[in-house]
Parts: C-alpha cells; structure tokens; sequence
C-alpha cells in the first residue's frame, strides 16, 4: 500500500509528521513518500503542485494531506497560489466526494459557541461536491458586460455546472453513508440546495430525487442553503447525512466544524471513482502558530485513520487509533487549543506520543 | 408619502396588519394601499406579481412588505411560484442594497443558540448586494455539457456576474453604512468573498479595495465566505459591517439572524438608488402558524421603522415606533417565539396594540 505523503506549509508539516508516527507504529505494510506542495513546493520549485508531487499522488493509493497556505503567498499571481495545490489534486485525480464529519466529543462540549444541550452527542457528516460546480465551470474570466443593465462595463463571471452523472455520484455517496451510519439500513439524507433561484440546484434537486428511488429506506429531505445555514446553528443534531455541492459545501462544512468546537480534531476524506482518497484536517495551515510545536495533531492523526478505513481497506487499524485518539482525551491531554481547567496542555508531539502509546 | 402594503402569505397579513396599526397610530402623512403579492395573488389573479401590484410598489415612494411563500405552491412551475414575486421586485425597482442588521436585544440573549457572551450586545450590520451576482445572471438553463470531463450529458447552468459600478455602489452603501454607525466617521467593513477561487470575487475583492480609497477612516478587511460563516459562529461581535454578493449574502444574513436567537425582531431594507425601498422582516411566511394569531409582529413593526428612516425622512417617527418596542420588550411582553419564564405571553394583535399605547 502506497502513502503520499504531503506536509504543505504553516503547521502542516508538524502535524503530518504525528500522523506519520502514529501510521509507523502500527507495523503495517505501508510505503510512504514524501513530496513538497502548497507555498514550501512554490519557494523550492516555482509550483504549488510540482509535477513530480503530482505523480506521486497520482500512483499512490492514498495521500495523507498537511494543509496549504500562508500570508507569505498572498501575493502571488492566483495560479500561483498555494490553495491551487489542493484544486489541483481535486481535480487531477478526480477526487469528487469530500467526506466531513462535524463530531462533537463528549470531553469537548464546551468548547463549542453553542450551548452544550444542543451539540453534545452531535454526529453529523457532510458530503460535498468537490470537482464541479462554479469551484471549476468554464467559461471564467473578465470582459466587457456584453448585456443586461451594465452592458459595455468591465465585469468577471464565473459559470456554475453540474451534470446528471456528476450530480447521480454523490448522491449515491451520500444515500450509502447513510446507510453504512444505521447499520447498513435507513437515515436521513437532506439535500441543500437553491432551487427557487438556481437553474444547475433545481436540476440537482431532481436528481437526487430520482436517484432516492434506489434506496427507499433512506428518508431523503430538500433544503434551501439558507435555512440550512440557520437550521445548524439552531439544531444542528436534527441532521444525519447533508448532501450539497462544492460551494454551498464549502461553506456549510466549515459553518458545521466551528459549531462543534472540535475543529482541531475533523478529518476529512476526498474520495475518486476507484476509491483513492486525499486525507486531510478540516482546519488549515495557522501559520499564526506554526514551528511552535502547539497545533493539534489529532485531526490528522484521524484523517490517517480515514484513509486505513475508505482507501487502504485496513478499518482494523483504522479503528485502533480512533480508539486511541478516544483514550488519550479521556486521559485529559489537551493541546491549547482544546485546553480547559482540569486537564493537562500537551504540545504537538507529546499528544501523537501519546496517541502511540495508548495504541497498544 | 405614498407606502405600498404587500401583505402576501401565512403570516404575512397578520404581521402586516399590526404594522399598519402603529404607522396610522403615529399621524403622519402617509397614504397606504394594500396589493396583493406571493402565492395570494397568483390565487387570485393566475401571477405572484400582478401587473397591477408592481404598479403600485413602483409609484410608491416605499413598500411595506410582509412574507411570500406556502407549500400549496409548491408544485408549481417556477416562475409562478410565490418567491417569484420578490425577486421581481427587487429587479424591477432596482432595490441592490439589502441592509440586515443582525441584534441581539438584551432582553432576548438567552433565546440564541450561542452562549450569552458570545452574542449579549450582538449588534453588527450586513450590506448584501440584491440585484445582481448568479441570481440573475444570464445564460442559465439546461442543456448538452458543451465540453468538460461530462461532454454530451444532460446539465443545468447559472452564471454568476458582476460588473465594476455593481460593485462600487454596494461598497460604498457599506462604507458610508460603518461610518454612519460610528457618528460620521470610522468603523469597520468585512468584504466576503471567495477571490481564491472565483473570478467574480477576485474583482469584486479588487473594486472593494479601490472604493475604499475614499473611506481611509473606515477599517477594510477581507474574509473568505467560508471563513467568514466560521467566525459568524465563533465570534460574531468582532464584525460591525460585512458587505458581500446576492449568493453569499443570502446564506451568511440568515446564519446571523439565526445566531441572535432574535429573528423575529430583525427587520430589513432594500433600497435603489433614488432611496426608495422594501421593508420586510428577515424572518419567512411560517405557513405553519398561520391564522393562529400568535406571529411575532415585532420585525414588521420594526422594518415599518426602517423604512421611515430610509425611504420617508422621518427619523423621528422611526426612533418613536423603536423606543415603543423597546418598552413592550422591557414591559415583559412576549410572543410565543421569544417567550420565557417570568415574561408576559401575548398574540399577535396584543402585542401591536402594546406597541401602539407605548408609542406615548
Ligand atoms: C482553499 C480553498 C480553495 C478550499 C475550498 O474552497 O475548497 C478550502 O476552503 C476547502 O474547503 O478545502
Ligand atoms: C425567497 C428567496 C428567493 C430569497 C432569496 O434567496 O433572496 C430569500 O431567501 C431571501 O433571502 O429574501
């Protein structure tokens, strides 16, 4: 089994680097490689996604994902941009179906804006579009406005797409995680979309109705992307699986995992046709913090345990460190992030040696 | 001063009513016709925006709307359906400046979702531009996928657009908006965009930017849509006035109204450029409560109260009808929605008519 291994930049790779040695203890047949992306790929070759980075994300069977981005790069012509790193790798290796569970942990309620009574127990998952939509729709650019109420100004565009079998494949995604979540039967799938106003959202929303008819024991629910901004702040557990596309996604997940508190602690899985997966925390790069050895390395710790479980065929060991991950909170270790009166603040590497150590 | 009464759907007559009480309470000038609008007037007369009710809202000098929308409608084609109605509205008399302030009154911080500390004096302001962005951008529609990786499947398309004088006058409705709020000089503007990923936002984050060479005494600062529904959830006192597009907007004013645990106090405006505008409360029809006689009135009342301010200069009469709402609130009075322990539960009607004893 082949592991790419790609740190990026700010915090990244400190956190990979507690993945990595969490991955190492569990003795299992992994080959790993390590390639630069992100800003650290732009300041060594000129490229945020360096075509030797891409190749060895392209022949490994999973790529375990640090994370992209830093002031230092802001700057920089867009194509240059680190985060085209992370569009790249979407779209080069096809990886439609980003998975992105907003968990709450007993031991974390608190740290949650909400009120506790509201997000303890909260076990949500997020199934985004990630290779279509207006993240990638053609025609883009800038123009003269060549109609409507501003004909002849200087205007930008951007055209948002979807597909039937773009918009069938995610559905199935989401009505089997459903599934999977209830033993094999039933849940809920709600369907955010914007089909009062959007052509591409009343096109998906009947897809994914016809689609249903293939698992009618999910009970599927259509949602308008407002109120389903406004339904996770208000009852966030009402939820089991939510479907929707690359931008609604891109903010509603993230909307999701800061309600949790947890975000140092979300992985997410981005996943192909062929089952190949780029691994990721939910959270970004923090340049703020990185090189002090405080960021949380769980999210990525548990990313790795993703990718055992959806790419490397290994849920065993995938469970092994979920369990792990599991012990060490119960043992009261906390990065600052997480920290609160009563537990004990661990920096980076402390917390993956202990999340080592409670492997066993 | 002419006033355009658009009662339209569930609540909205009952809401609408209590709002005509306190206005002709207050004496003033004003001379009111009511129009239907929404699901009512395509029950009445085949169409959600009658001819004869776009007349009245365009010859008046403000429109006193109420709420469109009942699931009865639901199965008709689109462009019969009642949201029809306002979008038209807003294209037809050009109303591009939504202003929805997003406050959590005193009395009410325990009815958020979000821990009282997080939101007790919550008080920020979002500038959402209403006219334009993939709302009406034009083409849109289903059709072959021309090229792309699904080339020759069937696919639904929107345009998302914006032009350089969309963009400067929505800032500068932002810009002036902060320093209004800060006694004539100062504050703060958050622009929200998604420049790393999209064309439209990358100029839009550039127009911004220049527009606010203009305003050196108000504080810029730019967040990514995504970041900025995180820090809506985290932190949302650290804004004062966030301006975006249409689509982002849509999702982000809601997120905050619902983060106040106040939405059935937040009035809305949106204006055109000669300063006429709509007022309606940010909440939605609740065909679910509807005749029962228990809404909450207090956001129409409220948005009556807006639009004496913006569209018919009598800023007077607005701070009367808001300190009156402000005593009913301090008088313990509550509808349903917003009841608590120890607090007076009124109707609908009760609670216009307290308003209308507390306007002396
Ligand atoms: C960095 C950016 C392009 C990316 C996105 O918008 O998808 C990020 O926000 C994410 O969600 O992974
Ligand atoms: C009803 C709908 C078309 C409308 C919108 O999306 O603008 C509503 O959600 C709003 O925010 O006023």
């Amino acid at each position: 089994m082949k592991v790419a291994i790609l740190p990026g930049d700010g915090i990244g790779p400190e956190i990979i680097d507690e993945a990595v040695k969490v991955l190492k203890a569990l003795n299992l047949p992994l080959e790993m490689a390590t390639a630069p992306v992100g800003g650290a790929a732009y300041a060594a070759s000129g490229h945020p996604l360096p075509d030797a980075t891409l190749a060895l994300a392209r022949e490994a069977d999973a790529v375990l994902f640090g994370a992209v981005g830093d002031w230092k790069y802001d700057t920089l012509p867009r194509h240059l941009r680190p985060e085209q790193a992370i569009l790249g790798l979407r779209k080069h290796l096809g990886l439609f179906a980003n998975l992105r569970p907003a968990i709450c942990y007993p031991q974390l309620t608190h740290a949650s804006s909400l009120k506790p009574e509201l997000v303890a127990g909260l076990d949500i998952l997020i199934v985004r579009e990630l290779t279509g939509d207006i993240y990638f729709g053609q025609p883009r650019g800038r123009r003269t406005a060549p109609d409507g109420a501003f004909a002849g100004a200087e205007e930008a565009f951007d055209t948002m797409r979807y597909s039937r079998p773009e918009i069938e494949r995610i559905a199935r995604v989401a009505f089997e995680a459903a599934r999977r979540r209830h033993g094999g039967r039933g849940g809920k799938v709600t369907s955010v979309d914007k089909a009062n106003v959007l052509e591409t959202f009343q096109f998906w929303k009947d897809v994914v109705t016809e689609v249903h008819r293939d698992y009618p024991d999910v009970e599927l629910e259509h949602m308008y992307v407002d109120n389903a901004a406004m339904q996770l702040v208000k009852a966030p557990k009402k939820f089991d699986v939510i479907v929707t596309g690359n931008m609604f996604g891109d903010i509603l997940s993230d909307e999701a995992a800061m309600l949790t508190g947890s975000i140092g602690m979300l992985p997410s899985a981005s996943l192909n046709e062929r089952g190949q997966g780029l691994y990721e925390p939910s959270h970004g790069s923090a340049p703020d913090i990185a090189g002090q050895g405080i960021a949380n390395p769980l999210a990525t710790i548990l990313s790795a345990a993703m990718m055992l479980r959806y790419s490397l065929q290994r849920p065993d060991a995938a469970a092994r460190i979920e369990a792990a991950v599991q012990r060490v909170l119960a043992d009261g270790l906390r990065t600052p992030d997480i920290h609160s009166d009563g537990t004990r603040r661990v920096g980076t590497a402390e917390m993956g040696d202990a999340v080592v150590r409670a492997l066993s």
